[in-house]
């Protein structure tokens, strides 16, 4: 079966499709750029949800539901925005089909035009702002901290499963605000959770900064990312969080009285990771084996797997040692299956990236112990029985910090350090990764780059020092080093 | 506050209105026939969720995603299924919107229309056969136990907050099995599932039965019913699970090898449940004061209020009842406004629908006791502080099975068995409610019966004596009473 993976040296864009496959996390569907995903894959995006909605609510949020649907004229309200998401997008113009008068199924009732035609949303800062017009009218109604889980359409023309594609899954929080700084607060706080959640929970090391104005959210007055560094030495947008000003509060006329009784317009924040975390995950971890699941979002930790077969002795020793796993809060299957052979499943196990497999042959369970494989390295151990539980509890926690200092050892072997243009482009096409170099603070070096090399500014990261130097370009001064790579 | 809400007995219509708002439950959208569920409404559709999902798992089955849209042939394959949903709902025609040449905002680009419209679901039966006929091919891959939790539209022409909205959220089951036997348990099983839920959770007392050939899913061959009944004795379809045959299966070719390699088509199932729910839940148990919730669904089911205000001797007290409050699993907050007098509050969280409210007064507490008030009766008593943790689960235990055994008993008495269609027409105008009624079994004696007086055949209920008797409008024979009622 692990045969049957693309290996990342030979076709790395090949072998995320072919894990994606195999692994079952997902399928192409029958609508262009919109997947199916499987019920593994979806498990695991379960996993992520349940821990950022934790983390949202005990940050104070609260969950809500707005309409799938945008008044086409709402778009316009908002003169960066429109321009950012008012192009590829899926328009509802009917509300009614009817049988086809020459009986071959049935078509589109031109007597239902809609008046105004209504757009998927491909993000809901004007609906929402929309409603907190009416939500909002005193500092007493302030903060309002809320968040949605929802799907969302951008009509995208290249898709790759999870990381692009027309549909997908995501949360959007908007929070609004009595003034400035409490706005920015929030949008940096968010920044800060994603962050934690990107490397306590998905194993996965981020860069932490702002965007470029340039490739800032449309309708943002400040964009903060979590940026990560997949194997092929391309980044990843993992996650963003915005400061909007009083940009979407002017286009809505959302005003509050203060306590002064002085009135002005509510300060905002917008803010969304997405199912493309489902494909950094895999990307980040996974190997020619098959998908690696860090094992905080594993669905399945631990697999036990009966040598040959299941028979009566050994699964009361599997059945033991399912129930002492699971009351140490461990996930855990017993593979009951009598038709396939151990290596067969060993190399599915393999493939679907279940964290630990315990195999039970009779000869190991005679001397009181089981063969342990960790998922990550390969390693095999012998585990006496005895206290099972405390040992594979620990051993999760190994592999789960294991995976992210692999991560962060190959992410600092792929950052490198340039202060010319003839380096960059050298370290850009032999070695990839993350590359930080200096940089004018101007859109137009920052394009000129883009249009040279196909790389973008991806963040400038927080907490770095200033440093003098050369833009790469102009050659005019630089205070700051910023991170560029190619990117998804 | 209370004085706003419309009494039931003046116009039940707007007083269901006016909870929905008044409670913060819903809002109208600036999109026709779709809502804003907000944060209270929203967080009992979670609670709602989270157990039903827990419940799903504990029978079996896994969660997916498929996509949002669906191609227009596809709802043609199914001949039933396209009659039944192939009417009303939101055909996406384009993919892209353009500056207007006139500089009035955006336009639809004329260029970017799609080669084959797409429908943003109204249920998932195609789309999702259409990606089984990948997954099945042999016994082996049967059963699949798939749901998936999603946002519908059909555009319906007249709306009511979360009763009937364009777009609405559920969950839609889709399963698939090698012999019809299995695929009737599996529909039945989710139809007993269904209504455990709604006793055991809602608190809302439900008839099981099936649906008339008439009233059928659109391509189902038997549909299984639970029905409520609203204060104004008219009934709500609560959760239908549908056995589909082969219909689906032979529509999308989705065939599978049996193990003696025997092709067949799989036999499906479909059932789901929706944010209708949340609708036949305020419908059932509130009252003119304002929402009524069953604690197991409460968000909030414990309010503390210092009294007068909060305090610093007050505020001890209350903090350590929330903690011994929370240590038995209850969720509780205290009220720490200081501008607002206590009368105001008591409505407030009256309006909002908090199970117990515990007031705590200084001359109380220096007895050792505080004011405890039920929502549902509203009740008050004095509790002694000792223990106070235990006798509150009691006592919202208690809240609990008297709202249950209330609407029972509410139901009781507005179910009326009828021989003549005389009396029928007079138990329907002067009672309403559910009546009771021979039927002779025909698609056009039931008909007849509601172009005549708008009731509908709710259900055929199930375990109920046969029984000989007329059919009301054509008078031929009858082997059971039907349950009739005008519905939402």
């Amino acid at each position: 079966m692990a045969k049957e993976i693309t290996p990342r040296s030979e076709n790395y864009s090949q072998w995320y499709l072919d894990i994606v496959k195999k692994a079952g996390l997902a399928d192409n569907s029958a609508v262009r750029g919109c997947m199916v995903i499987k019920p593994t894959g979806f498990a695991v995006w379960e996993n992520m949800k349940a821990q950022l909605d934790r983390m949202f609510k005990d940050t104070g949020h609260v969950n809500a539901y707005f309409p799938l649907f945008i008044p086409k004229s709402f778009l316009s309200k908002e003169a960066d925005h429109v321009e950012g998401f008012a192009k590829e997008c899926a328009v509802v113009t009917h509300h009614r089909l009817m049988n086809n008068p020459d009986g071959s199924g049935v078509v589109v009732d031109p007597s239902a035009k809609l008046e105004e035609e209504l757009i998927v949303r491909p993000t809901s800062e004007t609906i929402i702002w929309n409603t907190y017009k009416d939500w909002i009218q005193s500092y007493r109604d302030l903060p309002l901290l809320i968040n949605q889980w929802a799907n969302v359409v951008r009509w995208e023309m290249r898709t790759r499963p999870f990381l692009r594609t027309a549909e997908f899954l995501w949360q959007e929080g908007h929070t609004a605000h009595a003034t400035q700084s409490e706005a920015v607060e929030e949008a940096q706080m968010i920044h800060e959770l994603y962050a934690r959640f990107a490397e306590d929970y998905m194993a996965m090391p981020v860069i932490k900064g702002a965007k470029t104005a340039n490739e800032r959210f449309a309708g943002a007055e400040e964009t903060y990312t979590i940026e990560a560094l997949m194997q092929d030495g391309r980044a990843l947008q993992a996650g963003t969080s915005h400061f909007l000003g009083q940009n979407f509060a002017k286009a809505f006329d959302v005003k509050f009285a203060d306590q002064n009784n002085k009135e002005d317009f509510v300060w905002a924040t917008s803010w969304g990771v997405s199912t493309r975390l489902v494909g950094g995950l895999i990307m980040t971890h996974s190997d020619d084996e098959g998908l690696v699941l860090p094992p905080k979002l594993a669905p399945t930790q631990v697999v036990i797997v009966p040598i040959p077969k299941p028979q009566p002795e050994i699964m009361e020793v599997a059945e033991k040692i399912e129930k002492e796993l699971k009351s140490k809060g461990i996930s855990v299957k017993i593979d009951t299956d009598k038709k396939k052979r151990p290596g067969f499943k060993f190399a599915e196990y393999e493939m679907k990236g279940i964290p630990v497999r315990i195999g039970l042959g009779k000869r190991d369970l005679a001397n009181g112990v089981v063969e342990v494989a960790r998922r990550d390295t390969k390693e095999k151990s012998s585990y006496q029985i005895t206290n099972i539980g405390d040992q594979i509890k620990n051993l999760l926690e190994d592999i789960q910090n294991n995976l992210f200092e692999r991560a962060l050892k190959f992410r600092a072997e792929r950052t490198t350090d340039v202060d010319n243009f003839e380096d960059f482009k050298t370290v850009l096409n032999e070695k990839g990764g993350f590359v930080s170099a200096p940089w004018d603070g101007t859109t137009e070096s920052e394009l000129k780059i883009k249009e040279l090399t196909k790389a973008t500014i991806r963040c400038i990261p927080n907490n770095r020092q200033p440093e003098e130097g050369k833009d790469l370009i102009s050659g005019r001064p630089s205070a700051q080093r910023v991170l560029f790579a190619k990117a998804y």
